[in-house]
Formats: C-alpha cells, structure tokens, sequence
C-alpha cells in the first residue's frame, strides 16, 4: 500500500482530477476459489479444466471478486476513512480478466464532488477506481462509485 | 429459491421482459462482518455502536455483499447456467441498505437481447437483478448485468 494516500478530514479536502495511488495487491488462487465457491460458482472461477475450455482459458476471479478487492484497498488506505457516509451507485467495467497471483496497481480519481441538496454536513463524491496488470498494463477494472462524504 | 427457474440451452431462450423469481435469500450477521472485515472494513459494516450513529442507525452490509449474494443466486439459479460465457460490465444501485438477517426477494429481468458482432455462437444480454425487502417491499439492490451467453 502507498504510504502517500492522505486520511482526509472533509470532503472539501478533495477537488475534482485528484487521483492516489493506493498500492499493488493481487488474489490469492485460494482466496479466488473461496470466494467463486460462495458467490459466483461457475466453471471458469472454479476448475482449471473448466476453464481452459472457456473464453478466458484460464482460471480467472470472478469479477466481483476483483470489485470487492479494490474497493477494500480503498476503504483501508484511509483516504476517505474518517469520512465516508456510505454509498448508493457503482457503474462497474471489467476490460479484462485477472487471474490469481497477478498484481494489479489501484488508483483512485476524483471524478466530481457537489454538496448534498438535503444536508449541509455531507457532499456526494463520485470516485474511479482503476485496477491495473503491473505486468503489461492492462486494465481489468473500472469503477466509478457515487460516496457520500463529510464535509 | 424457486423451483420453476428454466434451465436455458441458448439466449434465443430469452426474450426481453421475461423475469423469473429466484427465491428469497438474507445474509446472516456473522457473514455480514466476514465480508466488510474483508472487504469493505468501514464502523458502520462492523461494529453496532458505530453504526447507530451513522445514518444507517443500525449495522448494515457492505453493499458489495449484498450484490454478491445476489449475484449468487442468479448463478446458483441455474438459468443461465450452461450458457453463462462471462461478464463485462455493471451497473449498480443501492436504494436502501439491507441488514443482517432481513430476507429479501430476488428476481432477474431480461433488459435486451443482442447478438455479437465478433462471434455468431455468442450474444450478449442485459439482465437487471433486483433485490426486494420482503416485510416492506424496498428495494435494496437494482443492478443490471452485462452477460455473454451462447446462442
């Protein structure tokens, strides 16, 4: 994890094109077929086999799986811990597989902020998490998450 | 779950405005503070004081669990089960959150239907998965899926 990403203490600390990096961190295979198994059991998430019949070829994590990571990797870096109200919307892209044991870098970007029309305390962050293959570059998440957030 | 969820052979088995009910689902307290402790490790997913005084007023899921869950069971469902190839792209929204232990309602709908440009045995449909609160009626998820599903 970065040890750059500040712990914000108000929305107003954010400005639209801001963007942290939050570190590197790849899924384990156990923890990839832990987490198919429990929530997304289909063949290319779960047998080797399987999966080199698929489109993928491989065994891939299933894409919530890479979404959950991610978005993990953000609440734990702090930037919005002191913060973040919850959210209500994510628009999710997934360009590409990640397979188990690959790392991927995560970055976060402030798309826009604007304040809450019902609550002076709280302002609405839309933030893009990208997950990015360090070993060519390749995107395998995009996601734009609606936060609130205190100002 | 329900017992008359078809089985498809191919996406020419579904046509737009086709909806199927995949049963009711809850997410059990112990399961809710795995979850957030892995993924989503924010007070108001994992500690009951802390939640009562967010805007939550109770402890609530991670909404990625709650998409999971549900995402599960369109899996588990068995309808898209031999014809599922993967997955691209999603669009979430969480208009109330879903406690532990509170049951909800899950159903599919077919969005559209549209062949691929690339591959002629595959085509992509756009399903929506809608979570409802059964003692209420709120909707706590309302996601649409983008699916590549064998013709």
């Amino acid at each position: 994890m970065s040890g750059t990403v500040p712990r914000i203490a108000s929305l107003d600390h954010l400005a639209p094109g801001d963007s942290f990096d939050l570190g590197t961190l790849s899924l384990p295979r156990e923890e990839v077929l832990a987490f198919a198994t429990r929530f997304d059991p289909q063949p290319f998430h779960l047998d080797d086999a399987a999966a080199a019949e698929s489109i993928f070829r491989t065994l891939v994590a299933s894409g919530l799986h890479t979404l959950s990571a991610v978005f993990g990797r953000l609440i734990t870096s702090g930037l919005i811990a002191d913060v973040s109200l919850g959210g209500n919307q994510m628009d999710v892209k997934w360009p590409a597989p990640l397979r188990p044991d690959e790392e991927v870098a995560v970055r976060v970007e402030v798309l826009d902020l604007r304040p809450s029309a019902s609550r002076a305390s709280l302002g609405i962050a839309r933030l893009r998490y990208v997950a990015t293959r360090t070993a060519d570059g390749v995107i395998v998440l995009d996601a734009t998450g609606t936060h609130f957030l205190k100002r």
